[in-house]
């Protein structure tokens, strides 16, 4: 059953040759997001999992993290907690840089937004280098919360992410 | 009931002074969505308004719009639309430019995102001067849909952003 819903939920994804430059080729969730079905399959695939882990809070990278992560701590009945570019977050922040091809980025989180008991669940639309989540754990850890999974609408395979999130409870709806 | 819900809605927003420069008082709507009851009593606000208008999509702004618009989508069934700035969406797209205190700036959609027949619902976290939101509406309405309403968590009513969106159904849950 899940199964067909999952394949249903891949071939809904739109690939895009040479996007954002040439040689890549972009995996559009835009596609998948104008079906209200398939949009809800997804929350729930994700959700199903974590009912019974009394998640608090979900914490989402901006922006595309942002859609998915909304849903799902509406329907866990958690909180919300943006990760968001440098300079984007108004008050006290902790921050995390991680590499790009070519320099570095850096990652906010409110001081005040995780606490120490917290059950966190990260949510995010792709894992491709897994840059960004490292990144984000690292923000997370330094608040002494627990993560207790960390969930992909879609993972690159061949762009190993999984090795530099090795010891985190890692999943992804769709594999390419 | 729902006067005392949006009392406590309203004083969890916090407002810093100066940011993101000086004489700009940012309300601050992160410490809302750390609470995971007024996170929730946000989203059913709105969500109720809309339940028997069968809207067909939500359409949102990068990037705190997506916070909301997921979870709205989710909530009623509904698909998700994203809004984004130039460059990002990766196939065919309408635009909009809206003017800045100095320059402009470009929001774009995928033009298959939205068909003539769909009723939308528009999201965002606040209304300032209205100018990202009525370029929504322009590519929206270049797609001939109809747009059921326009919901915002927050309006900044002395900046006078209605004026902009005169003929469209507007409402926000708390006015400052």
């Amino acid at each position: 059953m899940s199964e067909k819903i999952i394949d249903e939920l891949k071939a809904s994804i739109r690939s895009i040759p040479d996007f954002p430059k040439k040689g890549i080729l972009f995996r559009d969730i835009t596609t998948l997001l104008k079906d209200a079905q398939k949009f809800k399959d997804t929350v729930d695939l994700i959700a199903d999992k974590y009912k019974n882990k009394k998640i608090d809070k979900v914490v989402a990278v901006e922006a595309r993290g942002f859609i998915f992560g909304g849903a799902l701590a509406y329907k866990l009945g958690a909180a919300f907690i943006p990760i968001r570019k440098k300079g984007k977050l108004p008050a006290e922040v902790l921050e995390a840089t991680y590499e790009l091809e070519y320099g570095t980025d850096t990652l906010q989180v409110h001081r005040d937004a995780i606490g120490a008991q917290d059950k966190i669940l990260i949510v995010d639309d792709l894992l491709a280098t897994g840059g960004t989540v490292k990144a984000t754990c690292e923000l997370i850890e330094k608040s002494g919360a627990e993560i207790v999974g960390i969930e992909f609408l879609i993972e690159l395979v061949e762009l190993n992410g999984r090795e530099k999130l090795t010891g985190y409870p890692v999943d992804a709806v769709i594999k390419f």
